[in-house]
This record gives structure tokens, C-alpha cells and sequence, in this order.
């Protein structure tokens, strides 16, 4: 049985919140839970570098024909040639969505990820374009899919009472 | 050379604003501009309606493998086969993007739009996420790319005065 | 109801067999079909170009981010932005697949069409990828989708059996 | 640095060949190599077995939007939601391809292999899709990139003929 997967989603240029970001990728290795991401640089490279140091598995979906923007800490790459068109596959993947800060790339992948009906724990310590989006979800029948974390131990916290029990997929 | 396109954005089971989304069709259609759009029900039918009924071109883009939730209003159909990944391709595939409500599939393909620096007009009248998200972009330095109209006449005044002086793409 | 549509395949840099894809890009548009293509240039920009002459709506769907490699004679363009993972939605958006010539583009595309059940009419006279295709696929229980016409005169003949009787999609 | 990706390619409802399938995962997982396949059952499954029994990382890109079709070796999934325009990816994420039988799946993997200039290693003991492919291929001035294996042992040690002396990606 596949185990468990969360997709952790924000910028690949922020510099911001990576302490944060690492944490939460140390966390998801820790549970044996597989860290699902972009596969490049910022939230993306914090979170596989903390996940990478707990020995956990680490894939990075990235958005062009090469390896050559994966960040160093992944331990398989899909390259996926379909450029940003690949968030929605980010999304997909992950049984859990974590968001921290971020912009535009993030927010076209909450919006999958709130289509498709995935649990979304949002950093909302990182602000962000992710913040935002939950201002909006939240206003809509939302409560159900969206949860707001104030500080990393609430996220973590929140992985643990989504995923906790489960050890196979099905 | 081809002409100017223009993707009209929205929700695929709306059931306001058909007759707005119908007008900003048929200004487009009597323009000679192509309208691009996802290819189903809702907004979407409505834009498209009015640009048949001008004699324009509509192309519609549709998630799934075949044609079978297309709106009867389409000059040509593309069966992208790739879910709702295709939203990127809506956006990328026009010049300039006009938004009416919509919900999460309208919000990605704005993000979409934003990133890739495309021209954006929310049709503020309809609210909706897209309503949202102007709020959102305009905070960051936007200004440049989103465009909100309060009307249907603003909607087609800046579509004017984005496309109206060029005939050909170069 | 939508019409018709009918995907022409073959290279972007063959020079050769450009008048026989014009001749059935031509008749596409007399029978009022829609001309579905990758949108560039070699058999693409022929079959378009014939498509054009006769007043036909030619849909082309590219693999880049903009319209840089569209060839002039297109109705209406998708950027799709997904490079040659396109080639699965050229064929699903055919009723009916043309393949002329070709090479590794081709082939992929035909071995999309094969999977998905789409006819498939190949120009036998234009040699390349696609009639290698077709002698593969004759091997397998295929009679009843490969259809290989020595001449454009057979190949159109052959849309008209497979199209000529339907006005409308469904 | 990621380490090599190898990417094994065939039917997921073959039911023959899945000992040598298999033997060539195990050798994949044995030199560290990620295993990159498409996620499903047959070879897919066969390799992924291989793989898993030595420990290796094995990710399944998934044509579906969810995990259904999964096989149970896999260390992760990508639930691309693409459908078999995945198949691009497959081979993207591969330094090299190694096919073994197939149908049309594989073929369409091969081509796209061949236009992104990957090397390919194919089992011409099992003959299918790819033996064929094998065959048009070396028509053309394909010797460098097409490498035909007449056994498990050939095509092992093909990979490490290939990829043996480098321990990083660049």
C-alpha cells in the first residue's frame, strides 16, 4: 500500500519562513508520510531539505523538461515538461495540502486543491497570497476543508489529527 | 496572422449574469477577435452565444476526453483530455483575459493569467472569487495587468483600448 | 451541435507532400468540417493553408506558451503551454485523424489515436513515421481503425465514408 | 545532487516477461538508481516489485486523479489527473528508458523518448510495440540514441554502461 502523501506548496523565491517551512518537511518524514512538492527552490527547498534530513522520501514535480531548477533535497524528481500546468498534479498528489505564504503559483494551487476537495492546512503565520485565500474559501462552505494554523505546531498538529491513524491509503 | 483573442472566464453552473457574459461575447464576435473559453455551460455558454450570434469564432477548450460537455454555441472544440490542468491553456491562449464571477476553476485561471502577465478585466459587477482576487492582486503591484469593470460598457470600453488599435498579433 | 472536426498530423519541417496536405485541408473546409492541427508549420501550415483558401475554421494547438510558431493560416489558436504532451488533445479533438508522413511527433500522436479508438486514415503514398505505424498496427486487430490511402483522392474519399453522412455530433 | 532516474516503460496488463521486468528492477534499485514507471500494473507492477525488494525508491506518475490504478510497490505516487498525456513525463524523468514489450502506451512513450533524445534500451526478447519501434527506429540515424537487449543481462548492462560512472546528475 502507498503511504501517505502531503504536498507542501509556496514560493520558489522566498526567503522568508524557511526555518518554518523545514520544520514542517523534518515533521512529515518523521510520521514516514512521503513530502510531495515542486521540486525547486524557497518554501519548496526548505521543506525537502527538513524531510531530506529526517531520511524521509522527497518528490519534486517540476514544471519544465530538465532537472535543472530541482532543488538538491529530493530523492526523485518528475519532470514534467507541462510547465505551471503541473500545480494541478502538485495538488493531486498530496492527501494533505500545507500552504506557507506565497504568490500567484500557490494560490492557482489552493484553488485546485479546494476544487478537487483536498484538506488545506494554511500558515497563516506565512501570510501571503495563501492567507488571502483563506479569507475568501472561508467565507464560502469551506469549514470543513480549510484549516488556518497560527504558528508550526499548529500545522504539525493538524497533520497528525488528518493523517495520524491512518497507515495505508485505503 | 492571427488575429486577437480573448478568453472569457467564469463558472460553468452560473446562473447570473448570462446576459452580461452574452453581451461581452457578441462585442467580441462584432470586433473580429476570437473568443477562447473552456468550452461548457454556464458563463461560458453565455459568451459564446453572443459571439455566435455575431458570426464569430468560439473555441472552447474542454477538460475531459471528449466533446460531451460542450455548450452548443462552439465554432471547434479541443478535447484536452488533461482535467482542469487546462486551465493554464485557457488564459495562455488569450490576449487578454475577461473574468465574470466565477468560483475555485475562476480563481486558477486567474492566478494563471496573473502569473503569465497577461492583461486581466473583472467584471466587479458579478463578485464572485474573481471580485475577490482583484482585491488580492490590486494590493501587490498590479495595477498594470488587472482592470476592474463596474459595467458591461466599461468590460468592452477597455477591451478597446487593450486590443482595439492592433490587427495583427505582431 | 458542434460540427465535424478532423485532425491533420504530420511534421513541421517536411517540404514534400505539401500539395497533397493543402488538397486535404481544402476539402476539410468544402465539407465544412473543422481542421484541427498542432498549429505549425510543414503539413500543419500546408493543410491550414488549404483549409483557409476554402473559408475553413483551422483550430491549432501549440505546444509553447504563446503564438510564436503558429503558422499564418489558423482560425484560432491554443498556446497550450504544455510542449508535445499536446499531441494527446490533437487527436482527441479529431473525429477523424489524417496522418502524413511524419516522424517521432507523429508517432506518438498515431499511438494516442490507435489507444483512444479514433479512425485513423494514413497517407501511404507520404511514407515516413506513419506508414511504419501502419504496418505495425495492421499486425494487431486494427482493420477496423487503420485505413491507408495510396492517393489524396482515396484519403478524402475516405472522410466522406467515415463523416460524409453526419451533421452533427451526437 | 539527485541521483539517476531510470524509467521503465511496458503494458500494464502484460502478464508475460514480469520475472525479467522484475530482475531489472532489482538491478535499478541496486545502484541506487530512482525507478521512475507509470505507476500501474504489468511491467509497471513487475519492475516496481523488483525495485521495492531492494530497498529502492520507486515513483509511479499516474495517468488518474487519484491513486486507484496504483500498484502497491510504489515509495510515492503522482496522481498527474493528465491521463496518458503523462506519458510525456514518464520519459522526461528518465536519464534513460528501458522498454519492455508494450503496446501503444509504450509506443507513444518511445516516440517521445526519441524526439527528447533519450537514450533507450530495448528488450527485443520481448518483443510488442517497442520491438517494433526498435526495428523503424534504426532506420533512421537513431544507433546512438536505440540500444536492442537480447537478455536481462544486456540490457543491465546496458544501464550500467550508461549511467555506471557518474554518481550525481551533473
Amino acid at each position: 500500500m502507498i503511504g501517505r502523501q502531503v504536498a507542501v506548496i509556496g514560493s520558489h523565491d522566498d526567503s522568508r519562513f524557511l526555518n518554518e517551512a523545514r520544520e514542517i518537511g523534518r515533521h512529515i518524514a518523521r510520521r514516514h508520510w512521503v513530502l510531495v512538492c515542486g521540486g525547486r527552490g524557497g518554501i519548496m527547498e526548505a521543506a525537502s531539505k527538513g524531510a531530506a534530513e529526517e531520511g524521509g522520501i522527497v518528490v519534486g514535480i517540476l514544471p519544465g523538461n530538465d532537472f535543472s531548477d530541482a532543488n538538491p533535497y529530493l530523492s526523485a524528481a518528475v519532470a514534467s515538461g507541462i510547465g505551471f500546468a503541473r500545480n494541478s498534479m502538485n495538488v493531486l498528489s498530496g492527501d494533505v495540502i500545507v500552504a506557507i505564504g506565497g504568490k500567484t503559483g500557490t494560490m492557482s494551487e489552493l484553488s485546485y486543491a479546494f476544487q478537487y476537495g483536498k484538506p488545506i492546512i494554511i500558515c497563516s503565520f506565512a501570510g501571503g497570497w495563501s492567507a488571502a485565500f483563506a479569507d475568501i474559501a472561508l467565507r464560502e462552505d469551506a469549514r470543513s476543508l480549510i484549516h488556518t494554523a497560527a504558528t508550526v505546531n499548529e500545522a504539525t498538529g493538524m497533520l497528525d489529527a488528518l493523517l495520524g491513524g491512518e497507515t495505508a491509503r485505503r
